[in-house]
């Protein structure tokens, strides 16, 4: 499969980017809005990932044409990015694209991150599902994994990843692409009403790896 | 230290009692708007814990009399019975009284559970906060543990206990009180503005445990 990572300079796509570049024949694209950038990150993911696995494919290209033949589409841009990168991309998405949201809204004050839901309520996933054309699937998922624990491809992961998708055959796809990757377990966690208990959970690791000695890039295992 | 159990003739009283009667040296006392069926849930337990743990202590009381002299009081009584409780055993409660507030708020529709806030979008541990007597120090804990597990002393734990306090104090107490529980451990998650997060956890839980085949009965640890 050829899967996009639009946004994937940044950390969450970088993260996601080595892990499936090494344990994975899926072909990558980068999609960043600076189409250059996209294609140096490429090329840098590509020399980090050679040692691993030297078959690895990762371009780089403007988010839209990454969007275009993709099967699947992982928004890995800043919640409030979210809406108008799927507007940017919408031509270039169809039934038979998966698109994946791990984005998570969070605010931060003296106490530590907090979640936020988006507007009216809904989790960034479910903003995200009402964003995109008609019949074109929404998975949640890649909400909790700690991306610089990704991007340390000497590092196990031993994590879990919480889907949720009210798409069961879309759900299915994603699964197995996260089933690939070592030490990633994907598990069912229902439709996409019940993003927002994944979503939340992500700045509370933040506040674990905070306040407590020796927890730094945890993630999560359901057991 | 003597730890009282509020409703722990329910469900999660029921774990924790078990667990805490083996594994600490703790004196318990099971509370319990009826006393007599407090009496015989405390007789239940010590037979259960007999074989494990013969020096253990367990009695049954009314919550108002559990709660009199008692270290720390562990409202183990569902969500919408928190505030109540903490008026009925209020009298008994003074600064060197630490409360635990582990009930989660729920709904249910045909998707799964959701969590849901208390009155003011606060968590049930806030409103637990904000009912107890001036400078009676709450701690939030024991939310993300399954019952049924806690119950079969033959099972093993291997999960973590997130805590949320405003009382850095109370948490180091009530920590220590969770590290004697063979396979759990102690996290802190920060203050109190940060249980939205912890308490989220729970209806997650049970909608992985509905929806993955194998998953039951699963808790969560922090990795």
């Amino acid at each position: 499969m050829r899967i996009a990572l639009l946004g994937g300079t940044g950390d969450v796509g970088e993260g996601l980017a080595l892990r499936l570049g090494r344990d994975t024949d899926h072909e990558l694209v980068i999609g960043s809005r600076d189409p250059g950038k996209a294609r140096r990150c490429a090329e840098d993911y590509l020399e980090r990932i050679g040692g691993f696995a030297e078959s690895a494919t990762v371009e780089g290209d403007s988010n839209r044409a990454a969007t275009e033949g993709a099967d699947i589409v992982v928004l890995a841009v800043p919640p409030e990015h979210v809406v108008d990168t799927i507007e940017a991309v919408s031509g270039a998405l169809d039934e038979e694209t998966i698109v994946v949201s791990p984005a998570v809204k969070m605010s931060r004050d003296d106490d530590g991150f907090h979640y936020e839901r988006a507007e009216a309520e809904k989790s960034i996933t479910a903003a995200a599902a009402e964003a995109v054309p008609a019949n074109v699937p929404v998975v949640g998922t890649f909400h909790n994994l700690p991306a610089k624990r990704l991007a340390a491809l000497d590092t196990e992961l031993g994590l879990d990843a919480a889907i949720v998708a009210d798409d069961e055959a879309a759900a299915e796809t994603v699964a197995a692409v996260i089933a690939d990757v070592e030490g990633l377990r994907a598990v069912y966690a229902g439709p996409i009403s019940n993003a927002v208990e994944v979503e939340s959970i992500t700045p509370l690791l933040i506040n674990l790896a905070v306040k407590n000695d020796g927890m730094h890039d945890v993630g999560v295992r359901f057991t």
